[in-house]
């Protein structure tokens, strides 16, 4: 992270009235108060970690304004009312510089269809292909090897990442990020069995990605057997997540790493899904439905459920199951000496 | 999906003899019953929705021949044998017209060893690299960005796309569709542990994939240790998904996304897999074995198996014991009653 | 596999001295024992299969010094301290001779900034982009269509295979072996939810690879929030895994396919886990901690852990459970029997 800030440059980005200490030397990195060096920023996020800060070598500590501490020798304390709030403010900083928006053009090495419509203000990068009918919006950014399909369109403002597909006739919205190897309108995975045949079924719908939706790495997004998969708006998506064919997901979803959603469920707002869940095909779930880590939803789901396990079931349920479970071995043993004890009275009454 | 069909077009492609309705506009989408506005084609492929018919705004309804309803007003049936067949021959046209082969030849930008063999119908798309010895077959078509590895081989009418990196040695068949991001020919996960160092084992063998055989967005497949990892005649692969090294699968299997098949496993033909399922290594599992979403498979499994479950069980014991274990809580209590009831029943008898 | 060796090249690789039987024509392939056909070399690896040895058709067999059978006619034992051993020997050369390292150089089509620094000995292939104050470390090969991205660098003798992207300022260690579709450097899943909105965290950290690390095929390595996601020395990552922002693995861990490890969890050396296993974040684990494939890790665990199922529990007490889960259809129907049993006897007592 090749960053250098002096004291006054930090405290103007985080919007510090209170300085601390003094300091000479630029800060040049961010790191976490127990990682953190006499050359890094590091930041009082959680009051569980306020013990860490005494020992902490960071240069600058950003800590709410009432903190007690004092800072050590050669140690500056940036007082601001929420430093999690002032860390996000100064991290934005960090990255339009270390991640300037690509100048708008074409590289000579990609490869642009005379049909295909760039935007003047887009940047289209080496190794890049854009098909016939194809559109890229104003200020999107097509970092390299990225793929764009016949018809396929890219929203203003979008930037997507190396070696990204986006298949035939799909759409990506606008401000959408795109992690390396994403891959939008692969065919979905159909097949009807006719006598000793496993027959393809064509797949001749689309994918629809709506505005701000973000999709992690290598992850991929089938295009409908017809009609659309759709990603609604603000959807983030994070790696090697799979969406299956006719799938259609409400807006400001969090689907974390590995989940698998099957084909044609619909899943409503605001959703949340831990990695490596799944969810059956065809299933509908309400909006602000939550979905524990490894589990595996096989029902359909009101809103506000909060589910977990496999086959999934309501948290409580499930958790008083896991627990329970854990005593089977006592459970065993316990009908075990009830029937010694029972034929023991048995005995006796006779 | 920029389609468009008359009304006499959609009967002749679907088999239609019957028209129940007349109509002067195009059709220019597919979409399910409830979806479908009055320019989209719909279909009641499961009489369980004929009684969304009435209600659907699609401007013309693939129905059974002896379906009873009748289309509403501006609204045309056309009534056949199997709508469901229908549609996949109407999708078929559809796939044709929307994703024609593309015309032989190599693009410039391509770079292919003067010592490949690039057979004259096949074609070679954007930013490809063809090694020396590797063989593209006639009608194949290389997309754009398709890596084929020195001597590796792809057959006759073989669709790759964007992405696909066919590593050194392999061979992919004839009829083959291998959608963006698949990775053939890995190097397996081999290692020894020797004193202190993890030394790898060099995978040396290939990997083949027989006729017919497709594969999902992202799926890895290891090449063998020594030998050859086979994926039999006509199995399906969905997205996601991983074959390690020395792994041998039968013909005309159904493997769905997510699923992780172990080192050296071998599987008979026409076998399921269920999402996010997996198998361990060195197992054999018989023909038509089915095993569930998020299974995990620890043994070997005889042919005509279905299980489910981690580790997986047959069907019928998981299922009961998955019943059972929601009952926990009542199990626990009754335990507990009837140590309380013979407490007293032996307070009693003193 | 198009290898060729004589007979006494073979034992010149293996260190035989002792070469049981005679033989003209060369060997062309390894394989298992019952695989192998005459011109094919096999190998008694594990005592278990000396059975297997009388019916094997293979041309050559490694067998162990003391093994007590004889060839069969036209076939040679090879005798040798270790048979595996050997044979690993064997496939190191047979793997020099099928992937000989690149000569040194650039290809006319790879895009290389004028500001990288690529240095002389390193193969660079077609279609890769080296951006501006990357390095590319002696003898690296990068095979085709890898994107090294700005500031960020490769270590001499690094194996970069086809379509690898490396983010912006993450590092890579000397001879580390990347497979095809390996992303290094995502942006890791940081949203926060303020009000309506789902608002990206900037990720502005970096991913380091250490030294001798081995990535598999379409895996993802998330950058960190700030600071470094690390992989220690010498640890091996298979296929399709994920690990997320801020996760720090240490040294020689094992790490098979399809496993998720969530943000900022903290691994030590020589760990192993199972495939599709995951762990939650924010978590720490020990040494030689071992997780079992399909578990699920929720909890911090000490050095030396053995766990198994979802939660992740310590390996003896899950497998009871998951006997004894097994058994819970006779324990519901023991309960009953014992409370009918008690039920008549209460009677008799009245």
């Amino acid at each position: 992270m090749p960053v250098s800030f002096t004291l006054a440059e930090l405290a103007r980005h985080v919007g510090a009235e209170v300085v601390d200490g003094d300091r000479n030397r630029p800060i040049t990195g961010v790191a976490s108060l127990s990682e953190a060096g006499p050359d890094d920023l590091s930041f009082l996020g959680n009051p569980k970690y306020a013990s860490e800060v005494a020992a902490s070598r960071a240069g600058v500590i950003l800590v709410p304004r009432a903190f007690t501490g004092v800072p050590s020798d050669g140690q500056v304390f940036l007082r601001v009312d929420s430093p999690s709030y002032a860390l996000a403010l100064l991290c934005s900083v960090i990255e339009s510089s270390l991640w300037p928006r690509p100048a708008p053009g074409v590289h000579p090495s990609a490869v642009v269809s005379p049909l295909a419509h760039v935007a003047a203000g887009a940047h289209v990068g080496p190794h890049c292909l854009i098909d016939a009918g194809a559109r890229v919006g104003d200020g999107a950014v097509l970092e390299a090897s990225v793929h764009v399909g016949r018809d396929a369109s890219v929203g203003a403002g979008s930037w997507i990442k190396s070696g990204v597909r986006i298949g035939e006739y799909c759409q990506v919205g606008a401000r959408c990020r795109l992690q390396p190897g994403v891959v939008i309108g692969s065919e979905g995975f159909g097949y009807e069995v006719v006598g000793d045949e496993v027959r393809r079924i064509p797949q001749v719908g689309t994918v629809v990605l709506e505005d701000d939706v973000e999709v992690g790495a290598n992850s991929t997004l089938d295009r409908a057997r017809f009609s659309r998969t759709v990603v609604g708006r603000g959807t983030k998506i994070d790696n090697l997540v799979q969406i299956a064919h006719n799938v259609r997901i409400g807006a400001q979803c969090m689907i974390a790493a590995q989940v698998g959603i099957a084909g044609s469920t619909v899943i409503g707002d605001r959703c949340v899904f831990g990695g490596q869940s799944g969810v059956g095909g065809h299933l509908t779930l309400g909006d602000r439905v939550r979905v524990g880590a490894q589990a595996g939803v096989l029902e359909d789901l009101p809103s506000d459920s909060f589910v977990n396990g496999t086959p999934a079931l309501p948290l409580g349920l499930e958790r008083r199951i896991v627990v329970l479970s854990r005593r089977l071995p006592d459970l065993f043993k316990k009908v075990d000496s009830l029937a010694a004890a029972l034929d023991s009275l048995r005995k006796d009454a006779r």
